[in-house]
């Protein structure tokens, strides 16, 4: 069946984000630099992120309260007020971080949407995904934009139907195997996966062996040529 | 035209939400009763809100940074760990609440369902938001959800026009004037004003005078009559 829906993931996959969050925390260990060790307090901060994120969800702001949860673990519930208030502005400046596509991005979407439909499907908060996506200047490459709280193989088989043809006729494209590829490919989907650099470690999986409509691509610049060839 | 779609907001239209936000509010002034009085506190508290508006959104998580912030400014930026830790905990608590249907949602979302199209259509956390209606039990009594960042005249057309034959045959019913009313008019769609016994100082509007598609309906029981009385 002939391709015409592409699913992008927007996280790693069109911009820069786990760096960021990566950066913050390199800050957060320097705050806490008399309280803790780097070892333990990312050990502390890893617990608190995967208690809270069936409550949180993922994004800046549960990131930045969970912030905030473990300096006060670590500080016997007394952290100086620097120390929180470093903290709210590390949250504010990650909202607020301008937003600049990676290299090769731009070319293969504008290469891509004259002949497939392109769906962005996102995790994290609303707002602030929407934000970046206006802050990248690739919003008009997209068909649509569904940002959503889960990305299982019933979200993938739901927005395929309702952006196209239906799974068999849709590829997803992203950097986390865990949410872009094995179920997108349980849906029925074709999946390419791009890595990124750095991968957080609630999103770490085993990249499917053999299966007959997974790739690997070394970067997006690979995207177009692997979508037409599959038909 | 007659009517085919139903568009429904949520919080404190099908359950509490801003009571939720008040408690939460009286809990915070108790907690700083020896820093601020509160008069001073709701001040600082709502100026502290809508100069995070719009990084942060509307929803909890948002709220409860926002009253860190709050409490960090009327501290002189050492706020008692015990204030941080019940904020934290507050917060917890309203993503935690349960839901419970406002008095005779569940019969008019039943009496409409099976004639109409019902989209909630809400604005908040997309996490929390799905959280409490999936709590609620009404899930199945909607064709579709849509939660989004900003409730303007373009949220409505695209959404009504997504799950219908556009505004014109739409009807939305809500208890905000500003965000579920006067957009919702001016996309071309009826609305009907279902009042709660609070609102958020945020959303406070003067309602339309005279307008020929805006109704104020004394309860969510009136809305299948009023419907159907469109046509």
């Amino acid at each position: 069946m002939r391709i015409s829906t592409v699913g992008l993931d927007a996280d790693d996959t069109l911009w820069h984000n786990e760096t960021i969050f990566r950066l913050t925390q390199d800050r957060f260990r320097a705050l806490m630099a008399d309280h803790a060790a780097p070892e333990l307090l990312d050990a502390r901060l890893a617990a608190v992120e995967r208690r809270n994120l069936s409550l949180y969800g993922y994004g800046v702001k549960g990131f930045t309260l969970s912030l905030i949860e473990t300096a006060m673990e670590l500080t016997a519930g007394q952290p100086p007020g620097g120390i929180i208030a470093e903290i709210l502005a590390a949250g504010r400046e990650m909202l607020a971080h301008p937003v600049e596509p990676l290299p090769g991005v731009e070319a293969a979407l504008a290469d891509l949407a004259g002949s497939h439909r392109l769906v962005l499907i996102t995790k994290g908060d609303l707002l602030h995904q929407e934000q970046k996506l206006a802050g990248s200047g690739l919003g008009d490459l997209f068909a649509a934009v569904e940002i959503v709280s889960e990305k299982d193989e019933r979200t993938y088989r739901t927005l395929f139907e309702r952006h196209g043809a239906g799974p068999d006729a849709a590829a997803m494209c992203g950097n986390s195997i865990r949410s872009d590829i094995l179920p997108a490919l349980a849906a029925g989907a074709h999946a390419a996966h791009i890595p990124y650099q750095l991968t957080w470690a609630h999103e770490i999986a085993a990249p499917p062996a053999n299966h007959p409509r997974f790739a690997e691509l070394a970067s997006i610049a690979d995207l177009p040529a692997w979508v037409r060839n599959l038909g």
